[in-house]
C-alpha cells in the first residue's frame, strides 16, 4: 500500500506487488492543516484500507535520511516531524518515506513511460511543482538527497513571492496555485465574488470557452514549456514526464507546452527525439511508486 | 596538448600525461571570426606547440558525437563545420572534439578539486556561461550528449535578448557579456566614450573603488548564485566548481556568491555542505580538459 501525501489531497492505494501496474482500491482524503492530523488520517487509511507487512509514503517536500522532511513549502505542517518513525510506532510495520515525485518517478521508470529510458525527469503538476531526477537508469538523489526540486528554480526574480520565501519560483507559474495567480492576473474572479479563481473553476470556464481563461491555460503551457527547457538544457533527459493532479487536464496544455519546448530549449530542432510524456499511472503514480518503495 | 577555442580567446597547454598537472607550455590567442581562420589557428598552435600522437580541442558549445558543433551561440562561425575530421586530415593524427565546459569538468575531476567527489556541476565563466554535469563519478552527457548548458536557463521570459534567440538566459547576467549588460544598466561607459563597457575595464574601475562598478560586481555575484542555486535545486550536487576567465578575479564576487547561494537555494541551511569552489587549473582547466581527453 502506499500514500501521497500532497499540498491539498493525499492518495491512498492499495496493489499487489506481483502486479502494481493493477489498483485494487484507491481513496482520495483532503490533507489536513497539522501534523498530527496528517499522521492520524495516515493510520486510519492504512488500517481502513488493511495495510500489513509495509506501507510506503510520498511526502510533498525534501525527505532526509528517509525519515524527516526537511523543506517542504506545501506540506509546512510536517517539516521536521519524525514521520517515518512515529508511524512504524503506532502501525508495527515497516514504513518507508520519500519524496512524492521520487515516488512516481520509481512507478514510470518501473511500470510506466520510463521503462529502459536511461535519463528521465520527471515533473509532478499538483499544488506546487515537485521533480526527481533520474540518470543512467538510476535515480538520483544528489549530495543531501535534496535533488529534483525543480519547481524553486528561480525564473523571474523580480516575480510573485514563493511560498518558499524566494521570488518567481517555477511553480509560483506552472502549479495549480501558479494557475491561480495567472488567472489572477487577468482579473478572473471565482464564481463567490471574491479570493482565487480556482484550477477547478479555470477547467470548467476553459472547457465553456471562456477566453481569458483560455488564454491563462495558454500562459500556463508556457510557463510549464520554460521550466521543462531548463531542465533539458542542464540534464538532456531523453523523456521528460509530467506528473500530479494537473495532468488530467493535460488536454487543455500538452500540445502547446510539446511546440514551445522546441523553441525554449538550446538547440531545440536539433533534439526533437525529446519526448515530453504524462505518466502512464496518471495522478495515482506517487501513491503506486510509494507503494513500490522497499 | 589541449586547446580551449571560446567565444573571444583560444587557450592552448601542453602537458605530460604523466604529470597533467604541470603545464609545460601555454599560449592565448585571439578567437578569429570565420571557421577556417579558427581551423588554421588550431593548426599553427600545434604545430608551435610540437604536438603529436594526439590533439584534444574543447569548442564553446553543444558537440554532437564528438565530431561537429550542432548549437553554439558564441562561437557560431563553428556550427556544423566537420571540426575533428577537417582537423585530422590536415594534422594526421587522432583529434578528439569535446564541449570545452567538459573538458575543464574532464581536468577538475581527473586532478582538480572534484577528485573523489560524486555529483559535481561545473559552470565557466567566459564570454558566456558553460556547463559540465557529473554524477555518481561519471560526466554525463544527456541523450543527445547536449547536457550541461545551463547558461541558457532562461532566468527571466522579459530579459535581455540573448545571443541564442531568447530572452533572460543566464548567461545574459553572469558572464562577460552580462557583466557589460550590468555595466550598461548603471550608465556606465568605456574610456573611449561609446559602446560597452569591457569587463576588464569594470575589473579595474572596482579596483579603483568606483562604486558604480563595485555595485555592478554585486549584481553579477547575486545572478552568479541564483543560477547556481537552480542547478542545486535540480541536482543537489556536492561540489560546484566555477571555470572560464573570470575566475581570475573571483575576489571581486566569490564571497557574496557563496553567501547569497545559501539563501537563493531550497533548504540552503539544511545543506551547507554544499561547496563553490574555483576550478584548480584555473582558466586553463579546458585546454588541461582537452588534453587529456581520449
Amino acid at each position: 500500500m502506499g500514500i501521497d501525501v500532497g499540498g491539498t489531497k493525499m492518495m491512498a492505494v492499495a496493489i499487489e506487488r506481483s502486479q502494481p501496474g493493477v489498483v485494487l482500491e484507491q481513496r482520495v482524503v483532503p490533507t489536513p492543516s497539522t501534523a498530527p492530523e496528517v499522521l492520524d488520517q495516515i493510520v486510519e487509511l492504512a488500517a481502513e484500507m488493511g495495510a500489513v507487512g509495509s506501507l510506503g509514503v510520498g511526502l510533498a517536500g525534501i525527505v532526509e535520511g528517509g525519515e524527516v522532511l526537511r523543506a517542504a513549502p506545501n506540506l509546512k505542517c510536517m517539516i521536521d516531524v519524525p514521520a517515518r518513525a512515529a508511524l512504524q510506532d503506532i502501525l508495527g510495520f515497516s514504513i518507508h518515506i520519500e519524496n512524492d515525485a521520487t515516488c512516481a518517478l520509481v512507478a514510470e521508470m518501473e511500470i510506466g513511460v520510463g521503462q529502459n529510458i536511461s535519463d528521465v525527469v520527471l515533473v509532478t503538476l499538483g499544488t506546487g511543482i515537485g521533480g526527481a531526477v533520474a540518470i543512467g537508469g538510476e535515480i538520483r538523489r544528489g549530495a543531501h538527497g535534496f535533488a529534483g526540486e525543480p519547481g524553486h528554480m528561480c525564473v523571474d526574480p523580480s516575480g510573485p513571492l514563493c511560498v518558499c520565501g524566494r521570488r518567481g519560483c517555477w511553480e509560483r507559474y506552472a502549479s495549480g496555485a501558479g494557475l491561480e495567480w495567472l488567472g489572477q492576473q487577468r482579473g478572473l474572479t471565482p464564481e463567490t465574488g471574491h479570493g482565487l479563481v480556482s484550477s477547478v473553476e479555470l477547467v470548467t470556464q476553459a472547457r465553456a470557452g471562456d477566453d481569458d481563461a483560455l488564454a491563462v491555460w495558454g500562459e500556463f503551457a508556457d510557463w510549464l514549456a520554460l521550466g521543462l527547457a531548463n531542465l533539458a538544457d542542464v540534464l538532456d533527459p531523453g523523456l521528460l514526464v509530467l506528473g500530479g493532479g494537473l495532468i488530467e487536464v493535460a488536454d487543455l496544455y500538452l500540445d502547446r507546452t510539446r511546440e514551445r519546448f522546441v523553441d525554449e530549449v538550446l538547440g531545440g530542432r536539433s533534439r526533437l527525439g525529446t519526448r515530453i510524456e504524462l505518466a502512464q499511472s496518471g495522478p495515482a503514480a506517487g501513491a503506486i511508486g510509494a507503494a513500490l518503495l522497499h
